[in-house]
């Protein structure tokens, strides 16, 4: 018995925010001062740190719990199942549903069970929940997935990460730009087919880490306490992964039997690309080898960082040959790994 | 191997929300016209439906996942166990914390990480994630913690249901004086002992079920669109409930191996005691029984609808001979079983 993804989905909003739409905006620093740049000059920083060029944004209409019905409807097609026959469906997010221009996150009824609603699925023995894990949600999603399937209580599920991180930022932090909307999903399932998942890993660093990320208050100080945004430490955050990430990803592989030279590709959470090629580095360097060519598929230049969406939408795009110089084979071990907000890390070993 | 609850705490908040504290508050219905009674009048036939005298709410400072800790706290103490060896914390609730007079949720970081950071726990291995399952989410995180034992994931699990629905009613609703805050927590591990879960039983009844319970606007109509809060039709959750719990009940029973007749206490959802009653009636008719004495312990009266917490709380006031006429024996079989926005359903079979 393996455990298996056995179809992929993704949805990529329309809407593209691009650098230049940022030239107008008002940047503050975190006690806000004005910052002693122009803007074209903090977009440029932005961009030579972070990869990023432009992201995309849910239309307005659109919320959280709709992105993920797409993408789950393109991964059942995928996968060419029976929607009745889905045992679970598991949805990562990390602020619900927020209506665009609201700061409220709709989360009655969660959005699992939305995404369930909306796929017009009868069956009540599919169970629908989410769950709260940070970036790495969807990462755990599926090893939540391997565990109700080991322990004989499901046989396929549907595993989702859905965000619109853009109606959660404050526009007056430089981070807004790193934040995008999008969501991926996955069919993963028992199968007699060799492969599959071959290990896992995850750790929630929380004693000192655990509000790296964190819900703060605007950077412009007139703005109302009371409404709250998307913070994070950078620095901390970029220091943390790059001490504990490669770590975790050599023990999630050499838990798996399969060697450095076997792997083909890594899935890695787009969160920053200077970040993600470190990480990789290191990486390599705890195998005391070199780094092979085109081993890292990247997004983050055109999707930014959409949280929970990142992984399962650049595996999709890597599945269906839609990321130049990158593509699959059967046989191939690849390595999913997330970083984010808890802080938490995971890591999944895979035979595709 | 058995997998058995070996601790067990609850966090009850010291301010008590009594019914006459309802007097002086103005109810609408649903369109925001008046009602045709006395407030003495509304909260009277309210007690008589819904059993509710009194109801608790956290302290102004404290918020969910705060109460989460405590209870989680008095679990690990009662468990006797070192908090460093808990491989997961899984933490049920539906709104994130919400700060006294603000109305967003915050689950940045998730709760889950919160209360692992307040345990001062060290140990990075013990995964800490939040679910979202409506009410039934500590029954249905005691069933993901049963999946990882099961898996060889995990030995020892903390389990917590954390809610403070206080912070988000809308006080021209009626059914605003249904909601309260609490917290229960367990320890849930693999054992050599006999006994423990015996079967579990799940469903999500989404197709036309899942909005019965939303997030919508005031009945006060001239209150902010954007604003919005728990709301429930309750008529139709009273039917639902009464067709689709009865069943699950007698499903997990019934696959657990044990008899009708061993069964020694249900622990169910309180959410409103005329529904419960009407439930437990409908589960002994299926087996054609009459209804033994004190086999429902129920703590409505008193404490409200608590959501996650209810179940645990009143498992814990139970085992701990806190509630008149009620205790446990060693080799008693109890149900637990629970219903709630999504809409689910659960159940599981436990000895004692």
């Amino acid at each position: 018995m393996s455990i298996k993804i056995t179809g992929s989905g993704s949805y990529i909003p329309s809407k593209v925010e691009k650098n230049t739409d940022f030239h107008n905006h008002t940047f503050l620093n975190n006690d806000g001062s004005s910052i002693n740049s122009s803007n074209e000059v903090i977009v440029e920083k932005f961009k030579a740190i972070t990869g990023i060029a432009e992201r995309r944004y849910a239309k307005e209409h659109l919320n959280s719990s709709d992105l993920g019905f797409f993408a789950a409807e393109n991964a059942i097609d995928d996968a060419k199942i029976d929607p009745e026959t889905i045992d679970y469906i598991i949805v990562a997010h990390n602020f619900g549903d927020v209506k665009h221009t609201t700061v409220q996150s709709d989360m009655l009824p969660s959005l699992a069970s939305r995404i369930k609603h909306s796929l017009r699925i009868k069956n009540p023995k599919c169970v629908a929940y989410d769950i709260l894990f940070g970036c790495p949600g969807w990462v755990e999603g599926v090893i939540q997935a391997k565990a109700f399937i080991k322990a004989g209580m499901a046989k396929r599920c549907l595993v989702i990460g859905t965000e619109t991180l853009s109606r959660v930022v404050d526009k007056y932090d430089r981070d807004s730009m790193i934040f995008s909307d999008g969501a991926g999903a996955t069919i993963v399932e028992e199968t007699d087919e060799e492969g599959g998942i071959l290990a896992h890993e995850t750790a929630s660093y929380t004693y000192d880490e655990a509000y790296y990320l964190f819900f703060g208050n605007s950077n412009n100080q007139e703005l109302p306490k009371d409404t709250r945004y998307i913070k994070m430490d950078g620095r901390k955050i970029y220091e943390f992964a790059l001490s504990n990430v490669p770590k975790a990803m050599k023990a999630c592989l050499d838990n798996s039997g399969a060697d450095i030279k076997d792997v083909k590709k890594i899935f890695i959470h787009q969160a920053n690309e200077k970040m993600d090629e470190a990480i990789l580095k290191r990486f390599y360097r705890l195998y005391r080898t070199d780094i092979p060519e085109n081993i890292m598929p990247m997004s983050i230049q055109t999707l930014g960082n959409s949280s929970v969406a990142t992984v399962p939408t650049l595996f999709d795009l890597v599945k269906n040959n839609k990321l130049e110089n990158h593509s699959l084979s059967k046989g191939d071990v690849v390595i999913f790994a997330s970083v984010g907000a808890g802080m938490h890390i995971n890591a999944i070993a895979y035979k595709y």
